[in-house]
Order: structure tokens, then C-alpha cells, then sequence
């Protein structure tokens, strides 16, 4: 057997996603159970030029669905509208829904692709396994890890499992 | 091509390692520029049961040496004695050390190793690639992140190019 580009993305990217799309379930309940005011946790950051919890979560979802660049098709337009749990929780669903579209096939061959990164107003080319390995994996557990320390800062009775997916 | 085990596992590690070593370094200078307390960095936690500075960056190197298991190799043995910011540089650059001693060659078929992971008293087996992009690359990048976080949350100047070791 060999390594697919798929094993390292797009399954990886979807585990992350549902572990966060629970983590957020969580956080929903505790304001409810507490009544804390929803907008104390989607708007708390751990810097004050740092993201919000909703922005960290918009950008897990940026992150996943970079993948589109990798398997060369349509990278979904997202309107960053979300502001409440429901929303963000909706957002997973449809970036794990185009996760789902991606197939093996659609990745195959992609490490050797050259890929164009925009950045700024300017472009960069990588290759797709440095594109993946560099920025976007990096990237991904860096907002996915923000969003969790983000609610963990804020007193919510999540672990380590919780991040990893596990139950 | 294809992908190797190496591509996802030593390279990245390795750049992400760098990277923490350079965020320390200006941890440390800006310590001794505003002649503040190294302690009041390196004991620093985002929530009181979570891991301080020095732990996650010792929880970093952690996730980095668990590359033996797939290479087959020795995992290193550490001591989780160091206290200050040259201590932790000197495990990082050990880390990095030993990564070098990982060619491709030895995590070369990796992905379909049975891996026994410790997991408390009992251990778990899983398939390589899945111990990779399950258990420690997540784990890799929470601990960077957290060790990062920690440190912009109590001021540190430092950004995303930082955080993904772009100059």
C-alpha cells in the first residue's frame, strides 16, 4: 500500500471537523444550562488581536475546504455570516458535506500538482504535499486547537478526547 | 510519486519545531528586554488544568519522538526536567536531532505498521498512518499551538508567520 493524498487531507479534515462540530455542541449546552449569553464564548478571543471563536471556526472550515485546490475543483464560497452556534454548526456540516464530494480519485497525483496560493494580492506556487504538509494542515489544527483553548479559557468542561474525537 | 511517510511526519515536524524554537527565542528576549520574570511565561496556563508553557513545549517534542514507533527505532528518553527557555530549546533542538536520524528510508511502508500505543495502563494497536494522522500530528500541532497561544495571550508580539516558521 501506499499513502494517499486523501488519508492525509481529507479524512484527517473531516475527523477534525466532527470533533469540533461536538466541542461546539457542548459549548451551546453550557450556555443554555447556564444561561451565559452565547455571544460571551462566539465573541471571546484569547488575544484582543486574536480571532473570535466564530472567526476560528469560519477558519477550520477555510482550511478544510482549501482541499478543493488540491483535488482541482470548485472551492466553495462561504458568506462568513455565521453568528450563532446553529450557524457555525451548519457551516461544519456543509464543509464536511464537500469533504464527502471529494473522493480518493479526485486527490490522486495531487502531492506532484503545482498549486496556486493566493496570498495578499499576490499568488505563490507550492507543490501540493508542501501546500498541504506547510500551510493548510498546520493551519487547520491551529484554528481548530484556538477554538478549543479559546473555550477552555472560558471555564468549558472539555479534554483532550474531545479534541481527538474520541469516546 | 508518491507520498512517503516522511513527508508527513519528520519533514513537518521538523519545520514546526523550528519554528517553536524561534518563538522562544523572542519569548526569552522579550523577557529580558522588559526584564520580565521567565517564570511568568514559562508557568503560564490558558485554563488552571491545562498544561503550562514549558509543559507543552515538552508535549511537543513528545509528539515529535513518537516517530520512533513507526520508524521502529528507539524513542528517545527525556528527563521533564527543563525549567527555563535555553533548557527547552536545548530538548527542541535534541528533537531535531533525532528526527535528522530519521531517512526516509526507516518510516519508509510505516503506514501499514501495527502500532502498539500506550494508552495509560493498557495499550491500543493501530494501523501507522492512522497513529499519524489521528492521534499524533493532531496532538503535534495542539501542543505548538497552545505553546504559542499561551504566549500571545500574555502579550507576545508574534503572528502567524511565526506560528508556520515563514521569514
Amino acid at each position: 500500500m501506499t499513502i494517499s493524498m486523501h488519508q492525509v487531507s481529507v479524512a484527517p479534515f473531516k475527523a477534525g471537523l466532527k470533533s469540533l462540530d461536538s466541542i461546539l455542541d457542548k459549548a451551546k449546552a453550557w450556555t443554555e444550562t447556564r444561561k451565559i449569553d452565547p455571544n460571551a464564548l462566539l465573541l471571546a478571543r484569547l488575544a484582543p488581536d486574536m480571532y473570535t471563536l466564530t472567526r476560528q471556526v469560519q477558519a477550520v472550515t477555510d482550511q478544510a475546504r482549501n482541499v478543493a485546490r488540491l483535488a482541482g475543483v470548485e472551492r466553495p464560497a462561504y458568506d462568513d455570516t455565521e453568528k450563532t452556534f446553529d450557524e457555525l454548526k451548519q457551516r461544519i456540516a456543509k464543509t464536511i458535506a464537500f469533504l464527502d464530494t471529494v473522493t480518493p480519485e479526485k486527490t490522486q497525483g495531487a502531492e506532484d500538482k503545482t498549486i496556486d496560493v493566493p496570498l495578499g494580492k499576490e499568488s505563490i506556487q507550492m507543490k501540493g504535499i508542501d501546500y498541504l504538509e506547510r500551510l493548510v494542515a498546520p493551519n487547520f489544527y491551529f484554528h481548530l486547537t484556538a477554538a478549543y483553548s479559546i473555550l477552555r479559557h472560558n471555564g468549558l468542561e472539555i479534554g483532550k478526547r474531545d479534541f481527538l474525537g474520541m469516546r
